[in-house]
């Protein structure tokens, strides 16, 4: 498989922006294995929201934030030309292997195997992570509303500059950074995974990733492959 | 089985509230049969936002609204003291007739068996009839934020009045009212069962309707029983 790619939730909030770029992903999978694994976005925000104000426990909160995946994984599979929804590893993967883009459905799994500890720190990023590594997909991608990683938050600090490439072990280092949860560099080091964070307002980029050319987004190194 | 209690989403505003009615509740499982079925509430309401914004088929728009319904579930098994989540009927009625609170996650049912249509007309109203009438129980009892139905908001007008019983028949006929969905009144028709509405900040109202004492609260009658 060529690669697992996450559509984070915040992309949802501008439809055209989500739209082009789901006309786009339905085109590279018919050249591509690909897979999508959806972000959480304001649904899991819903549940962030309650966490706060019930003290939910770890596994309360990571199954209902899990649940919001699906949900935004059923909305991707309505603006996604040529997809569907899957609960299954084997499904997901002789669908990438067709014309038709499969959307990972992450419940089952994770509610079944339970695979990664139930945290916030453990969010789509390294559920895609975890997929990929599982579908020994040769990247993951995770797709977001800005260029890649910085230190600070490019929405805030207009001087922050990219990362353009580093490794996991650097990342997991840095004190201070945005746009990956805070889990997916320790699984990237155990799973010898190349992760690409790339802006899905250029959905081009995705296409260049995957064809193996340079393109404006960060590359985590998985340090030891 | 003595009722299926559906505990609205909207009581998840208020701690407190919420708090309270789940302590009793737990209590009142003590000496009735019954099971929670949860509500969709603000996970529900994230799930309109986007079918608005992305004019989703009702299929997956359903989904996704039945999924909120497990998120509050998982939520409100953190709150009711000695409760348990379950996806399956046989569980849910052998938990009842222990001391344990069970609480139904709609959605693998749902999903599987598909036995309601795929519309805003169908929510946790109807969802929770449909479990009642295929356990069997007595009753019905949907617990909201307001004394029960009304023929406007009561918290819109100060003037309006509850309407403390009438048939099923009368509730599918009347154009203009609060509280419940509009497929509920077809459903108690065909399933002969008769239903409450009941306000959860006050919980000792719901204790009275299981020891068939008078309260305040709506009662609909499936008019053929």
């Amino acid at each position: 498989m060529d690669a697992v790619i996450k559509v984070g939730g915040s992309l949802a909030g501008n439809p055209a922006t989500l739209k082009a770029l789901c006309i786009r992903l339905s085109e590279i999978a018919k050249k591509h294995s690909i897979i999508v694994v959806p972000g959480g976005g304001k649904f899991a925000d819903a549940v962030r929201e309650f966490d706060q104000r019930y003290a939910l426990s770890a596994d309360a909160a990571h199954k209902m934030a899990i649940l919001g995946m699906d949900q935004f994984g059923l909305l991707l599979s309505q603006v996604i030309p040529n997809s569907c929804t899957t609960y299954s590893f084997s499904d997901a993967k002789q669908l990438s292997e067709g014309k038709a883009l499969p959307i990972f459905l992450p419940s089952r799994l994770m509610f079944q195997e339970n695979p990664l500890e139930a945290s916030w720190d453990v969010t789509s990023d390294s559920i895609a992570a975890y997929v990929a590594s599982q579908l020994h997909a040769d990247k993951v991608i995770l797709v977001t509303d800005v260029d890649g990683v910085f230190k600070s938050d490019p929405k805030k600090h207009s001087d922050t500059k990219l990362i353009p490439r580093l490794s996991a072990s650097e990342l997991l280092a840095l004190a201070q950074r945005t746009s990956v949860d805070k889990f997916l560099p320790k699984l990237l080091l155990k799973t010898h995974l190349d992760c690409y964070v790339v802006n899905g307002a250029y959905p081009e980029r995705i296409g260049a990733i995957l064809a193996g050319q340079r393109t404006v987004c960060t590359l985590v190194k998985a340090g030891s492959k």
